[in-house]
């Protein structure tokens, strides 16, 4: 602590404080677009058991345009139904379901559960692939500095923080290994329970540095170093909120039961309670159940005793919930006690430099399942936004918008969670038999959309171009910017080969520009993709096509700006050389772009790939349409395919141009 | 070589020699059965470049059942349709087709093209999960003894053969780091060209053997050394066949052509020659080219030349083929030039005791994409079958049905490339220009079955027990014994998950009874159902249940035939707990086995699982079947669910019973 004067010194352009999942989210895109980054986290390992484990739709479409999204649905345990069991007339418990989200086939993926450990396995791997960048484990950030005079030039490095490498001491202190992990977890299962690649985490969890503390100046610094974060309370943002009376535990274990529907999602409740049941992978079951109710009115502000919660009392609780049918288990893999509150920070970022994400700057209850969802998608967020501007690729003023779309999601998300909660801790049974069953199943519709992610609510910036008409081009248009877009499974021009949107849009750093071309057979569409073709090229005027006036990310060659086309007439009637040369994106080295073209027709072999892309979109399949996707897949910005001007300004918008000879 | 007085000795119950794609499958059954096994290769690293790459449909539902199909489904590149180009009248190059086989939907997978690097990467992934078992790499077999005498005693070690670690010098010569490997790669693509957990082994291939000599006593030992199988000699089988007069180059590049199909699978025809052309992951295109014929008039047995073939060579002449089309590249991954011949051993095995499988005993032309397929099917067979009788599970009987399945296999195999190749080679253009197109389909038809894998032919033996009406038990019934079982998505009956029958029939080394239970919702058939199920309880007489009676694998606890119920009454009318115990498989630590009893219904969120898979069998909806499938998923017994006997008689040949209080 006062060896400042051994201290090394380094630059960064990016330090991400935390390595849960969104400060890995935030990494990878530092690891994708050669961003010169760091990532430390004070505990030597990952997590392996318990934590969050649910999976939403829009998480797994994120996965999927990362590359990670078939591991997941390899190890993952897929909920689509819920039940809700409440006693029947004579009392006894009665199932009511199985219900389905309307919504569940509005991706091509399905809410999946499974273990945070294995989540961030898979971005780890991810980030590996692509850079050297690595975890910097067993190492706290102990001071920070900002000068503020600094903030508006961006070749700046306007931040300060001292790092320690702490001892072993200090690693095994509960501060450090974690207050909520297991305190005793049944042996016998530790090491079944854990996958061969996470096993070299662990043991190669040695930390290799050279030096006991180091200043770090960054350009931009990243907290994601959960609820009690060091970050926020550095730059003075306090959260707001209060926790409430609901004492819950949580437990994950194998279950030995008659109840039915121990392995599917669902509720009970009854006279003795209520559980939530979430079946997991490996034969996993997890159950949240509340335990015990803080008395507020004769103790204002009593924290409860997390000692008199143990699994055998969880069980118990369990057990007189679920009768007549009978409970027990014999492995537990993990399980902890929590008290819910709603806490949100009025800001997620300061002066553009230093931003929150996650559990640092929103927590609430995470029976919802949307906790680690909500805080990868906040990683997922900031982070293109911070690599492009340190790359010099885009615009500050980029970086205003993280702030403005996710917190407005974290306030609907504190929204639904208070709703979910209150529903849920009426202790006692339903008026009525059904009552609280359809209480739910509305609150449920209500944030569907919201919760799966299939709505983004992103409001209007410098990334989002609002259209005048909030519907879209054409009636029943469902192409809407600041919306994430929808995923279709389309067959590749060149060879036939399907593939979903979401792998198709990978999540490689670029801008897209999204030509529906519609029926290029037609003579007439086909000279609207052959006008536009000519924007493209160049070939109107110097300078003035977007593909090519925008810096490139470091290392990478070819455009800044990503062309794919997807036509809408039928693949056999279509060569891949009937397109422009511009939309075929040729390199001397790799040859003809043969992944760049893609049609809207159905394959007899691939049921997904259905030829209903353009429906889907609400499209007119003779006329298209064209359209700026981000990096993330959200829609910057919808467009005729003569609207070139509207093109270029949301693109002048949001990017650098490039310097010449430079 | 003359150390023998320092080498050390050790026992092992099976030597596998050879690490490529036959003997890691081998050696995959060897670390999931755990049974005390070595595999060696004389080669310091696996594959990363060139070789085989294309996947049949059969070879890929096997890589689901032992879980890492999701992993090449998400490297690899489908290949469905194919194209064959021949001069149309006006002498220009004209396309005939896509064709489509008319099979496509008979497996949940397609035709895929993937290095064989990768999918040894993959199966050594699957035996580290399993097993301590390693490939011990830089080793060769010196000397081998075998002594008959003791062939029939289950517990001797009748095969003795001395290893030897090689010098660096030795692991450098040609003879070791493999003859048909790159000559003259183009430099700058060799990193590229990897994925991250390739590099891990090049970067681990320290040799870290304690001795430079080892005799190894085996009770077992399985020869996968390839084309000039050292095995193969000791025992003194030999190859029947010759060269034909046919050479052929190969190329692994990154196309800079303006063809049309330069993506999509086909040939190319004309005046000038015939082209190849396998479209491969990342942007490869892999194009086999007939270089030259050798003229055997004037010289009979001549070689062919190897240094006269240059990738540069193998470019002009498909430039040539091409025209007017143009053809370049800049990356080339791997080439080689060979002679096509067509040799195979008159038998696979000597005594039961040593087997040889892959190119050690049938070598072809690569070019249809069946070598590598036929190589790890062989080595998938014999697999499982030595590590049964090894660990005293399965009657050492069975070990004579690999000759007799997999023999019969590979002769159709080179029956196929013989007529594949004589149309191939033929180097002229087809008369009446469709004239070869459609030979060439009437070729692939005839075959279609057999090359895809979808029928095995395999005969009555100990493991195959035909029934007297070879259609089957009732009119149009597609489940027949020694035919793999059909690939249906089912609903799991506790969760709704759905899953394809080629992971529930996980390869995990057990037989499996599947009880495909009809209507379960009628009470005539229930009925049926609990009476099978008494049977199964053993309650129908002392030691009765097939279920207990037999030897378990070392390690394993539980039944030594897993039982699967697949009824066909509605998911949502019927409960888990509806099936009588015995079905649901209760454990003391693990519960009720939630993954036993599965549902063939319609799943309104995943389309592949239509609730057809009755129909797809041929079985009757409402009164069922039942089948006892092998460890490879090949249905070995069929009855109706009253012919108990007939499972048991099946049963009690296969397998070995436990000594009781053993």
């Amino acid at each position: 602590m006062t060896e400042d004067n051994h201290a090394s010194e380094s630059h960064t352009d990016v330090l991400i404080i935390g390595a849960g999942p969104s400060g890995l989210m935030a990494a990878y895109w530092m690891s994708r677009c050669g961003v010169r980054a760091r990532i430390i986290d004070k505990k030597p390992t990952k997590v392996f058991t318990g934590q969050a484990d649910g999976l939403r739709v829009r998480t797994l479409e994120i996965f999927d345009s990362i590359g990670f999204q078939h591991r997941v649905q390899h190890e993952g345990h897929v909920t689509v139904e819920a039940n809700f069991w409440v006693p029947g007339p004579d009392g006894n418990l009665i199932r009511q379901g199985p219900f389905c989200s309307s919504k569940v086939n509005e991706s091509p993926f399905h809410n999946t559960l499974l273990n945070q450990g294995r989540i961030e396995q898979f971005i780890l791997d991810s980030i590996k692939e692509h850079s050297g960048l690595k975890v910097e484990r067993g190492i706290i950030a102990e001071s920070f500095d900002y000068d503020e005079n600094l903030k508006d030039d961006p070749d700046a490095y306007p931040i300060t923080v001292k790092l320690r490498t702490l001892s072993d001491e200090e690693i095994k202190s509960p501060s450090v290994s974690g207050g909520g992990s297991p305190q005793a977890v049944q042996s016998g299962f530790d090491r079944s329970n854990l996958v061969s690649d996470d096993w070299e985490d662990l043991v190669q969890k040695s930390r290799s540095h050279q030096t006991k503390t180091e200043i770090i100046k960054a350009k931009y610094l990243i907290g994601c170093d959960g609820a009690h974060s060091w970050t926020r309370k550095q730059v003075d943002i306090p959260m707001v909120g209060s926790s409430t009376d609901h004492i819950w535990g949580v437990i994950d274990i194998i279950p030995i039961s008659n109840f039915p529907d121990i392995r599917r999602l669902g509720t009970v409740t009854n006279a003795a309670g209520m559980i939530l049941i979430i079946p997991r992978e490996r034969q996993l079951v997890r159950l949240y159940v509340p335990v015990q109710v803080v008395d507020k009115a004769t103790n204002g502000d009593a924290r409860f005793d997390r000692s008199s919660i143990t699994p055998e009392m969880i069980k118990e609780r369990v057990q007189a919930i679920l009768k007549p049918y009978t409970f027990d288990y014999k492995i537990c893999d993990w399980w902890t006690a929590y008290q819910i509150g709603q806490r949100i920070a009025p800001t997620f970022a300061k002066d553009d430099r230093v931003f929150l994400a996650g559990d640092a700057v929103h927590t609430h209850s995470p029976k919802v399942g949307l906790g680690m969802n909500m805080s990868m998608q906040d990683g997922f967020n900031i982070g293109w936004k911070v690599a492009l501007v340190a790359t010099g690729v885009a615009n500050p003023a980029i970086l205003s918008t993280y702030n403005a779309e996710r917190h407005h999601l974290a306030e609907m998300l504190l929204d639904f969670d208070r709703h979910w909660s209150g529903v849920f801790t009426e202790n006692k049974p339903p008026e009525g038999g059904l009552g609280k069953t359809e209480s739910m199943m509305k609150i449920v519709e209500l944030f569907e959309d919201f919760a799966d992610g299939l709505k983004a609510f992103y409001g209007a910036s410098p990334l989002v171009c609002k259209l005048d008409n909030e519907q879209g081009l054409i009636p029943g248009h469902h192409l809407v910017p600041g919306e994430r877009f929808p995923p279709v499974k389309l067959r590749k021009q060149a060879d036939g080969n399907t593939q979903w949107t979401t792998r198709i849009l990978e999540s490689d750093g670029r801008f897209r520009l999204v030509i529906l071309a519609g029926n290029v057979c037609d003579a007439t569409q086909k000279q609207r993709i052959e006008t536009l073709s000519h924007f493209l090229a160049g070939q109107l005027g110097e300078n003035a096509s977007p593909l090519s006036r925008y810096t490139v990310l470091p290392g990478r060659s070819g455009r800044p700006i990503d062309v794919v086309t997807i036509h809408s007439a039928p693949w056999k009637e279509t060569e891949f050389f009937d397109f422009p040369e511009i939309l075929r994106d040729f390199d001397d080295t790799m040859g003809w772009g043969y992944g760049k073209i893609w049609c809207d027709d159905a394959c007899i072999w691939d049921r997904d790939c259905d030829g209903k892309g353009y429906e889907r979109w609400g499209v007119d399949r003779m006329r298209g349409v064209m359209l700026i996707v981000r990096p993330d897949q959200y829609i910057g910005w919808v467009g005729e395919l003569e609207d070139t001007d509207g093109m270029t300004r949301y693109l002048d918008g949001a990017l650098i141009k490039a310097v010449p000879g430079k």
